[in-house]
């Protein structure tokens, strides 16, 4: 169907005046639209600020039916403000719009989507304005949240059930940037990015565009757009076209820097050969953020190292109390809260010893101590003290990013 | 079923700490409780000003949505708050509570309630907390708000579904007043009171509980307890036990005072007594608030006047654009604000010439002009400047409800 996905962000609809203007927006567009929406600036804190102030665990299901309302009244509201302006429109939930997903509360994945009500919709010449983030359980029909951006993937997942020409992601930022832009003034708009450059920066922080919805788009292939919602200018394309053909996958390239803060270090010892798969596997767990560093050596008893979300600290927790009854491991220290920072590309792991020592003679002459490293062919991330965390994505930034060029690099430099 | 009805209005609920003290006392209950929820204090306001903000005729059913988020968002907190106290609890949307509709968005009639869900979750042990305030259509399966303050009729719909011993209305006042509390020191709460003469008081203006529900609780025969919900003093009974026998109907008796301010007067000219019926069937529409105050001789051309809320002023003037179109009658006038208070009561018509002197003489006295002066046989109702509404509440309070008896009324007074 020869027709656009328009997400709005919840900066975008944060008053009724960005309503008004989101409405104007839909209203210049020459294509049929499918709009989807977020909750309102600020509303879904003010829930979780309630929701916390009731109860340290609030039911899964009720977190998700009072997190959800958000969601419904920005739709009805942009709904509205279309109508204002002569534009026939017409809010869907979730469960109207037919997204279906596994029922996991808080933390669901869409398994279908039935868009035939929004394809009547927008075939009536009425603007479907559809709530992000929430969708039906298939068993038990119950309303589910996504994991947390989810409207991102409520966007996606509609473009690739109505083969839309494209999604576009309506933000308050220009595009995707070579570094957070509020905080490094040299960061960079990228006009092109591949989906797995996206995924890369997405899971090492950059918050312009949900992991999970990266992943999805390029499982089907959505061509993406992030892009203002004040302005008119490109933004920023995640597409297939833009992956690095075989033979550059192993070419040393930087395309980001990304930052985390509130990250906890854990480390586990005493891991035999025999139970490390089991281990690993545990901690692979999607819904945890976990972020293996260091493993153990494969042919005798080691350490691991993980950074996770302090959030997640007590769901780890009580996984780690199984392993250990289960003798996987022998001894846990925690540590932190730090900050990490991922200098995201490729060709890092055969490059290593070159970009290894450029990365920590960087942070030593601004004097960041680096209290891990660990290099993946896609990715080089680095835990600090919270307190450095700007001031190392600014001089990594400055040292990979900066010029438009790659830096030359010291070639004799020692393995570090 | 043995189990209480307890419905908790907005500002019963406004923030956490008072979530938690409803919470606390549905604790307390000892017989099984089915809980139903307003939206939290001023979320509503919040909403319908996000709307007028938008746009000067909100889409019905965007507005429906827009508005019921309040109560599903303060169900699902409620919930939360009984778990966290070691009550099991959930949260039911209108639907799953089986609340069905005639669908007119904004102003619902609750046609059918199949309350087989709240009523397995009440046998499984488990407090069932419902959104008030909406159902869903029978025929497009859309979601309906009530009229406003109809957290009450889902309250009274539900007890008497499931049969209950009470439905407890819970509310920031010790129950319902000789006159509103808040303006009227000497008003006295009432212990009893039946449908009917709540009804009256509803219609007249009392806000303490929305007159469907009364109509509601007294078709179906729910005994009504309006109480507070921070004491555990007991309030005011509605119920049919305490409905005048036949004979004291014609008694004089007055129960209470309300008032309504931000009215309107309207005149309408020429009408025929061939035209009357149509005129009158027309203003009857319930959604209008259409209160006649006096209606043209019955066999000459004369005038019709009535009051209606400002905020009704619109849809009334397209009713008459069609009755004028037909002919119905010749001219139209519009006057107002003005503030109307009510004496509400028994035998008003059978001794109209002993108390319209007294209600005159009692507002005279205190210099409030009176525009118009209705009697029917359970009200008599004034029309005054806005500013004097207070007053002459609290005047009439003071000759007919003060005392603890009636007042010695001049017997030999002329008709006025």
């Amino acid at each position: 169907m020869n027709l656009v996905i328009q997400k709005y962000g919840g900066t975008s609809l944060g008053d009724a005046s960005k309503i008004r203007r989101a409405a104007r927006r839909i209203a210049t567009e020459d294509r049929p639209v499918v709009v989807v929406v977020s909750a309102m600036g600020g509303t879904t804190d003010t829930m979780v600020n309630l929701a916390s102030d009731l109860t340290d665990a609030p039911p899964a299901r009720e977190l998700d039916l009072l997190l959800s309302t958000g969601e419904q009244a920005s739709a009805a509201a942009l709904a509205m403000a279309l109508h204002e302006i002569g534009v026939s429109a017409r809010s869907f939930s979730g469960r109207d719009a037919g997204i279906t997903t596994d029922g996991v509360h808080g933390d669901a994945r869409i398994i279908n989507v039935d868009a035939s009500r929004v394809r009547e919709c927008v075939q009536d010449g009425c603007v479907p304005v559809v709530t992000g983030f929430q969708g039906i359980a298939a068993q038990s029909g119950e309303l589910t949240t996504l994991s947390r951006g989810g409207s991102d993937t409520t966007a996606v997942a509609l473009a690739a059930a109505l083969h839309a020409d494209e999604c576009e992601i309506l933000t308050d930022v220009e595009g995707v940037f070579t570094a957070d832009p509020r905080h490094v003034a040299e960061a960079r708009k990228m006009d092109y990015l591949s989906y797995g450059d996206m995924a890369e920066l997405a899971s090492s922080g950059a918050s312009v565009l949900a992991h999970p919805s990266v992943e999805y788009a390029s499982n089907h292939r959505v061509p993406v757009h992030v892009r203002s919602s004040a302005t008119g200018t490109c933004g920023t394309w995640v597409t297939s076209a833009h992956s690095a053909a075989p033979f550059e996958s192993e070419r040393l390239t930087a395309v980001g820097v990304a930052h985390q803060t509130g990250q906890l270090r854990c480390q586990l010892d005493g891991i035999t050969p025999a139970e490390l798969s089991t281990v690993t596997a545990a901690l692979a767990d999607p819904t945890l953020s976990v972020d293996v560093l260091e493993y153990p050596p494969s042919d005798k008893v080691g350490s691991l190292r993980f950074t996770v979300k302090a959030a997640h600290r007590q769901q780890v927790d009580w996984m780690l109390a199984e392993l250990r009854a289960a003798d996987a491991f022998t001894e846990c220290h925690w540590s932190g809260p730090v900050g990490k920072v991922s200098l995201v590309g490729r060709g890092f792991r055969a490059h290593h010893p070159r970009v290894r020592p450029l990365v920590l003679d960087t942070l030593k002459s601004h004097h960041i101590g680096v209290r891990d490293l660990a290099v993946s062919a896609r990715r080089i991330s680095i835990t600090c003290a919270e307190h450095d965390v700007l001031t190392a994505v600014t001089y990594l930034h400055r040292t990979f990013l900066a010029a438009q060029r790659w830096p030359s690099l010291p070639r004799e430099r020692a393995v570090g």
